[in-house]
């Protein structure tokens, strides 16, 4: 087992009507003056603003509020909310939404205390220092950014897709209300879905000796997601069912499934950032396209641990090739049974630049660890995406 | 699911060499003069009291210590530790050891800032509300308390052994290197073994309405003890294994497992904790007797419950009785198999005093939640587990 330190501090505060808590949280924490950054007006038209406000009001929280964070968050927005943050003399960010609203505010968090461009971060050119706390309260369950170190933003400019992160970026608070995720359109369910189930492969696929603790939580966690999954997608009403995928989504990237293990693969995760900043298409749906074509290409360094992942997931007793390849099939299908794309031409991606893609997501070096991939097998696995 | 809020601060120093550490870490938490508290000489025999004194003095923190905490730590030795630590105006305390030094050094942290009895907080006349800050380096992989609340200590004046609980009382950081438990005596080993698994049973064994996200990581890391138990009493000095299960009792106990869930049963500890404060035997050893008991006498209050455990634990396919009645046979012969007892009879109680252990564990009302047992309840589970 590999050494390691682990620690979260972010506190969930989990369950129904647990946004009135947040005026009071906010106070304990320290704050004075917060930005509200959020993604689009459905909090406003379905209440949560309304009552962020009132519960900011009681507890004599000042606020100003930056909205119309989109999907794959741009840079732009992240430089527009450190100006206002500065201008405003703001002390500490909400953000109200899923992974793209959180994203973004940590991109504000960073940069608002930084001389340079915020962008320098994301290129790895400097290291945060000091960061603006934020909280949040999640309406998506999808990227786990409500307690992850981790931020993900787009240079539109540029068409680039890029990550960093840092224990500062923990947020102090994360709100999680399952009411809320219940008028979530069936698609953006399932990118969650598809998005949390990526977290716990890319723990799971690595190459170091196995911990065992760790692996049979990950293995335990991809069948409680595939499972509930499918039924809330059946039930999109059911609350309990709605609470099981939103901590389902905490779990999967909060850092528990990791303590002993080497930093996980992560090398599907690049090469589908190449693709949603490419084709802006929803992070979990790329994930749907490149897992299985990962998986299909580096089977072979490692068969035991995708004959475990095959016998305890999907109940496969048959080893070797051909029992890796059935698991490969059954993921398939459940990518299909929860309305994901399986290949980029189900996503409408028709001739895709492999070789630019390839070229940018492998950068000047390999990537990934379960096997370390080149330029040119980026490409292949692209290829088998098609 | 219900409501909860989960936050747990302990950061966990995990690995080899780790212990150098502590004297840095305990300057970042402020600290300047602490309390070491430990249990017997053997961290002074095999070199690891040196190494951590040594390490203070780098950081310039001042030291005093108290050692000889027992197993069922006494509740004369917190007194004695409340009063050190006023005299020599100790701000921080280092608990050295298993679970009986942390618990201890827990009371001592509660008690040093009241000014009555610390038995009072045991006794739940008080509640704690200030607490000195505590830190832990881990030699026993078994009560879970370098990351838990809980703190559990005999008063052997009235042989009564009782629990409480204080967010206060997390430690700040625990430092685990499993190297230090290479040489633990295999009974010791196997009874840390028991332990933690009773933890993740307390959890899983609950009467609301299931929550699948964790009881899956539940079922998941039973496998994960017994199988690692098994292995590490073949093979004591396998460094990995020492890891697994020392990961594996910090995860059992730490919160991750019942978030979402009620409390837990808790009844079975209780039941042992009667045990072992009148026969002074070790807590896991008290936990195999009573908890193949406690399942025989209550799993007819929801045996689909048992059903899973029994699946997915130990394979059976079997259902009803018969299945149940099986997967509880199976956690016996594990017991046996690692040299634990798993009747009062095996563990040299003859006689034992039922009624009076029964009326003490009950106390006024009824104990547990999977099933409320009164008195009379408790008194069958005890002539299950003669």
């Amino acid at each position: 087992m590999k050494d390691f330190i682990f620690y979260n501090r972010t506190k969930i505060i989990f369950g129904k009507n647990t946004q009135q808590q947040v005026g009071e949280e906010l106070k304990l924490a320290g704050a004075k003056k917060i930005l509200i950054h959020y993604g689009s007006d459905r909090i406003k038209k379905n209440g949560l603003f309304d009552q962020v406000t009132k519960s900011l009001d009681s507890a004599n929280i000042k606020y100003v509020e930056l909205g119309w964070v989109v999907a794959n968050p741009r840079v732009s927005k992240v430089r527009e909310g450190i100006e206002l943050a500065k201008k405003e003399d703001i002390d500490f960010i909400l953000a109200i939404g899923g992974g793209s609203a959180i994203d973004s505010a940590k991109g504000i968090a960073a940069g608002v205390y930084y001389e340079g461009d915020v962008w320098d971060f994301y290129e790895h050119k400097v290291i945060a220092e000091k960061a603006m706390p934020i909280a949040t309260i999640l309406t998506i369950p999808a990227a786990g950014s409500e307690s992850s170190s981790g931020t993900v933003v787009t240079n539109e400019e540029i068409k680039r897709k890029k990550a960093f992160g840092s224990p500062l970026l923990q947020p102090i608070f994360s709100i999680l209300n399952p009411e809320f995720t219940k008028t979530l359109p069936d698609y953006q369910t399932a990118c969650g879905a598809s998005d949390m189930l990526a977290h716990v492969f890319e723990r799971y696929f690595v190459a170091t000796k196995n911990v065992d603790v760790t692996d049979r939580l990950c293995l335990a966690h991809m069948k409680s997601i595939m499972k509930n999954a499918r039924l809330v997608l059946e039930n999109p009403n059911d609350y309990d069912l709605r609470a099981e995928i939103m901590l389902a989504g905490y779990i999967a990237h909060n850092g528990w499934l990791d303590v002993g293990r080497t930093r996980g693969d992560w090398a599907s995760h690049i090469i589908e950032h190449e693709l949603s900043a490419e084709y802006d298409m929803a992070h979990g749906a790329g994930l749907a396209i490149i897992f299985p074509a990962w998986m299909k290409y580096v089977y072979k360094e490692n068969i035991a641990r995708f004959e475990l992942f095959a016998k305890e997931v999907f109940g496969i007793d048959k080893t070797g090739e051909e029992g890796v390849l059935l698991a490969i099939s059954k993921l398939e299908e459940f990518y299909k049974e929860i309305g994901m794309p399986r290949r980029m031409s189900e996503a409408n991606i028709e001739n895709p630049d492999i070789k630019k893609l390839s070229s940018q997501a492998s950068g000047q070096g390999t990537i990934g660890q379960f096997k370390e991939l080149t330029k040119e097998d980026v490409e292949k696995i692209y290829e088998l995406a098609k």
